[in-house]
């Protein structure tokens, strides 16, 4: 028999319930696989990458000038130049050992190139001159300067990425600039999603009297194929019938590691998935203390997860904005991409139920005195789809407060 | 023959020249091309998008309840409740014909389920009590109460989303809604990138003594991929000689929209890139001032666009995220995502040179106090990967600032 949980859970702790159901039952059956780092923007790091090399490999030139030994530059001025020969040019993808110098020797040197043996310093081309064979030097410098030194950057052995990384650009190319080229990723969690609802007629289809078209499974759908490191499988718009829903559901948590379903989750009779979970699962949570997106559950089904949002889009961007998105980060301890703040002035009293947690969309806008405005959106209904393509951004009323003064300053976050 | 700038121009003009470059060359090259709604998401909108039908298409409920007309409940009351007949059930999915009422009557209904002809409110479940075929009503509703008017989402012909957006989930599902499964966008943009160096190796080949491996081509293809309305394609490393590099650039050119470069725009004698744009092209600037990130450069090649990068992994950073990002967006006139934006104290001195911009890469972390300190990293050199590794975000000094001192409130962006 289910657990029925009958009272709603707070926001966040809907959050910490699915992140650590997705975090025992999830990640361990993600299969790690080797991906090339041309190709794993996003990913996720499944191994400790430790540096194979010290980088640099060598001392480097930092600028471009001539490579010398420190202590023949001392006391060199512009009046009383110390005059040195020039034994060679160094360019990077030289070895150090292609030249070696001794007291009274330079070389030629660009940004990058390994010292020449013998030198441990660069005089930059601003504080010589070229005479021919020789080069006078105008500045004494200390043993290092100029120099990036060997392992400056990192040390060989050395932890560059830890496991559980979201792979960015500079961290395939700290890898790469150690020499590796595949390392191990986790596959990407597959999200099937399921759309019910009697009424519902795929876009692209003739219009049929009294249905309307399916827009939240569209909303879904491309919102979860935002997180770089899912790959959604979309099964289609089925009728609230048990029977069916039982089929497609149970065929999408055999071919997926999580199934999202929309609709189904209200009081109304056709409200047949929750019957389903009621027969074949456990609660993780019932329903969430927050304003849209109230229904928003989640369930073991088959030993899988299944979480399910409203039928309504907006209440269904909620449910995606303040749970699924932040708990799938959290299952694997990465912070989930912040939304950018902006600070302004609430233009409207905004009222909140105390014990809720209310997202209202809102439109931000610069004042002429520079400062910010932050105009909530009047029609609140959950369907009302322009309530997000007319706003752009939100802000979050929480639980303890019961509202916002017109003129409050209030922190609203950008729809990115 | 080329004009050769000579003198640095700034960010802002640097990125002002490149997004009007491209706004002008790449956009209208740019094919337009039929995408399903499905997988359009972080796609360009081609086309103006206007409703094809009223949303919602019938008045609807807003909530479960009873549908009346709101003349009969008057006066109603707990003691005094109005009783009405109830002549069906309306669900989503039918339409207002199917059932109609009048005087004396009602219709249970659900969420969304068209009103039945007749009706022209809804009272709300908890305002009522069934008592078999009748129901009894403790409260008046107004005309209107508890619907969803006609179009009141959005009206047929109405503008929804406009040409040059970026196609965000709810803006493909407010297209879902009224009806429509394919819209017109823009194709990627393909961007080609080749970087050339004789002294770099790929990765995953052996180590041969004096080369160091590219890293910085890495870290540009990923950046890219990041931008969702792009594609691009690696050519691979390339020597720097003359022949060699105008080859395989002009093969880049005709394959793609435009085409990035790294390494080859320094001082030194191996840096032909530059010298073939001065053979076959026009700069549209040359060098920025910035740092790092100083020899970024840009050109028209056989009247394609040519951007050059540093070789260096942390210069080519900045140019992507200084310039080359921002333009990209801009030339849509579409605003570059945001950073999300920490104030915080920097923790040490922090000197700029009067007249150039320039990035700090910092660690920005939360005090005791919940105050937000910045701290700068210290290791400067351009072809540091550490300093992106190990930091989480950074600083801008802008043109007209000599420096921040330690204790300053300062903005910092984090990494996204």
């Amino acid at each position: 028999m289910p657990k029925l949980l009958g009272k709603l859970v707070s926001v966040d702790e809907a959050v910490g319930k699915l992140a650590s159901v997705l975090n025992e039952k999830i990640i361990d059956e993600l299969r790690i696989v080797s991906s090339n780092i041309w190709d794993s923007n996003g990913l996720i790091l499944a191994e400790d990458f430790t540096a194979r090399i010290d980088q640099p490999i060598y001392d480097r030139s930092a600028v471009d000038g001539y490579a010398v030994i420190s202590s023949d530059t001392t006391g060199a001025s512009p009046l009383n130049p110390v005059v040195l020969r020039v034994k060679g040019y160094m360019s990077p993808g030289m070895k150090p050992g292609d030249i070696s110098i001794s007291s009274g020797e330079a070389v030629e040197i660009t940004t990058g190139a390994p010292l020449p043996l013998g030198a441990d310093a660069v005089v930059m081309f601003e504080d010589t001159s070229r005479r021919g064979d020789y080069v006078e030097i105008y500045k004494p410098v200390a043993s290092g300067a100029n120099v990036s030194r060997r392992g400056e950057d990192y040390r060989r052995g050395e932890l560059l990425v830890p496991q559980h990384t979201l792979l960015k650009p500079w961290h395939l190319a700290i890898i790469a600039s150690s020499g590796v080229r595949d390392v191990e990723v986790y596959e990407k969690m597959r999200i099937g999603i399921i759309v019910s609802g009697n009424e519902l007629l795929e876009p692209g289809t003739r219009y049929v009297e009294g249905r309307i078209y399916n827009s939240t499974g569209v909303l879904v759908k491309n919102y979860l194929d935002n997180i770089s490191f899912v790959e959604t499988k979309y099964y289609g718009v089925f009728p609230d019938k048990r029977g069916v829903l039982e089929n497609i559901l149970f065929k999408a948590l055999s071919e997926n590691h999580l199934v999202v379903t929309t609709g189904g989750t209200g009081v109304s009779d056709e409200d047949v998935i929750k019957d389903i979970v009621g027969n074949h699962g456990e609660w993780v949570f019932r329903g969430v203390a927050m304003r849209p997106g109230r229904p928003t559950s989640a369930a073991i089904v088959n030993d899988k997860l299944v979480i399910m949002l409203s039928g309504y889009p907006v209440a269904a961007w909620t449910g995606l904005e303040a749970i699924v998105n932040p708990a799938i980060y959290s299952a694997f301890k990465i912070d989930p991409p912040g939304r950018p703040v902006v600070r302004g002035i609430i233009t409207r009293r905004t009222p909140n139920t105390i014990g809720y947690r209310s997202y209202i969309r809102v439109h931000i806008r610069r004042g002429n005195n520079n400062k910010y405005y932050i105009e909530p959106y009047m029609l609140k209904g959950s369907g009302v789809l322009s309530s997000l393509v007319k706003t752009n951004g939100y802000i979050i009323l929480y639980e303890d407060i019961e509202g916002y003064e017109e003129g409050d300053e209030v922190e609203a976050y950008l729809y990115t």
